[in-house]
């Protein structure tokens, strides 16, 4: 089974989960005092909606660069795939919740962060079933060696661990919360993934 | 005609309906009651849409297995494929439905499960019958022998046959519904389909 | 310029024109009536979804058939495909306004039943305008014959002929301009296309 | 790292985004005054649906004429294009906000008007960002002559500067910016890409 309709499908959801993102940044509308100041009001829209874009375009990058290892794919891959499907899916949801509370007094807005934590860390548990499957059943083009294998887990567990803290340290502060979120996204911006084909450079020069 | 265009839209709209699930997920908003509590009152939501991801994940798993078999696409296996398409779209309409209702009191509930069961069947129907007119025009890569065919009906027939009892019961327990389509997504993640193409294999020994 | 990328576009397109037709399914919820009230009462949203998914099946099928006659795209046709997506993604909107007002008493349901036929007209209009803009600019495989491309216009032509009588039918009854999308429908699932490739098909045999 | 995955996230990304804007077009449903009433009075949603659309299908084609010039992605290129499908993404949210506030008394219209400025001068930014680093990182197929990267950056260039001044305008007139926004479609409509590939022209009469 080939990687063309996986890639398909996938591309396909990141692409209408990122654009659902967009559906909460919608303004109340006439009679909900100045729209200057809905707009001023909706910051929480505007920074959970960036968090969650570029965390959701970090995913699909390295959704990317992962399956371009894989020079097959099983049926069990498919399934752990639409479980991480299922939670970048379950994004646009916690982001809108997180938006509307993270002002909010009480517990409300360290529930609604903590929400949001809990679908990253399902999001990325999900990601590194996908590594630990695709390295234990030899999917990958060629089979990865020890140091390298210990990269990649380290690589993916990185961010897997960032979310954990933000999730324990929501009910501190939400903002915090989003802003660790923020930093992981930014980090794996930054980060580099190992060359999916270092053999294709070196083969030039033979 | 080749299948790619036909993959590439029926991917598209499966993303599309597995990504509208979520839609569903959103809480009140403020002056609704705690977050807590209003995430917690909304557990058929979350129940309802883990198995509906799933059931369309594994349908899309099920129509890439089968059209990978296909060497020619005919105007009607479009039309087929059509019918199935708008049994999928409408799930996440059943799935709200049922999420809304599940809890209910008095017959609300026992009709919102049996409009989710009714649903299913139509797209089981609809799959058994892109499968039939694949085999009756040989539309695969190679005739089925008559083994192979009876077996490929039984399997889609088995999930088919799970659904109309799945709305039979819908009359008796809400809930069960609900269970029985969990189940039947479970049985077809861990079933596995016939290789599509077994001649590859032992076409390297040959 | 391939035409690779602007197939995926436009089927991208229509795979969300198509799912977001089911958005308008939505029963009212809670404290609107028992659920079997709110489905009966919504039978036009049903009648609405069928035709109207059926159409934009049907327009993606065309477009796929057409497309794949094309040997290379100009940067016009790209516009003149804008122009048909724009009106396709208008359906949505026209079929949910129809449902709305379908059984409204006055002069609503003729306006709605108005504004359904005007966005096929202008959708069929498009769509003969990409034909003829090919047929100008010989972007076909192989030049047109007159009796083809007249047999073409003329097939393309009989849509948007029936489109405008559904649309000032609908002054008359807004269940007739129903009725006449939903016969254009059947009219082009059973029509068969001039197939694209003739010349393969003789190929083999010379 | 092929650009096939990027064209096709991008392609989802603008095909949903061109589709939600439609759902902007809804009218309010009976009890609103007649049906024609309300249409009439959506005018200005039609306005900005058209000219969002022509703008969103604009950038498609645009992107789709630059990416064809590509002949590695990197990495940083990867985020560039997420920050374009930022604002792309952003742009039913503008669109709606404009339509809602058009007509309106006051200053709010001037801010909706401004608000969909910065938003097109967001996504100018973010193209003239690709083509700045594409041309900086040697992306594409050839180094481009001097003469040509004027060019090539100057056409990008034109757009952006009228987006400036007509989020300035904004607080003139609101009408002037979607005017402007307008004109600037159409502009990219009838104004010619340079051809990717020269070579195949004058290939065919050597």
């Amino acid at each position: 089974m080939g990687r063309g309709r996986v890639e398909a499908f996938s591309d396909g959801v990141f692409a209408v989960a990122v654009t659902l993102l967009a559906l909460d940044l919608a303004v109340g509308g006439r009679g909900h005092g100045t729209l200057l100041h809905q707009l001023g009001h909706e910051w929480p829209s505007y920074a959970a909606y960036v968090v969650s874009f570029f965390t959701i375009g970090v995913i699909w990058v390295n959704h990317h660069a992962l399956f371009a290892t894989f020079t097959r794919i099983d049926r069990a891959l498919l399934f752990w795939n639409l479980l991480l499907l299922m939670f970048v899916v379950a994004i646009p949801f916690a982001t809108s919740t997180l938006a509307e509370y993270l002002t909010a007094p009480g517990t409300d807005g360290h529930v609604a962060a903590a929400l949001y934590g809990v679908v990253m860390i399902g999001m990325g548990i999900s990601f590194r079933l996908i590594l630990w499957w695709a390295i234990g059943h030899h999917l990958t083009a060629r089979p990865m060696e020890p140091a390298e294998r210990k990269a990649a887990l380290r690589r993916f567990g990185a961010g897997l661990f960032a979310y954990v803290g933000a999730t324990a340290l929501a009910f501190v502060d939400a903002y915090l919360t989003l802003a660790i979120c923020g930093a992981v996204a930014i980090y794996y911006v930054f980060e580099q993934t190992p060359g999916p084909e270092p053999a294709s450079d070196t083969g030039g020069t033979a």
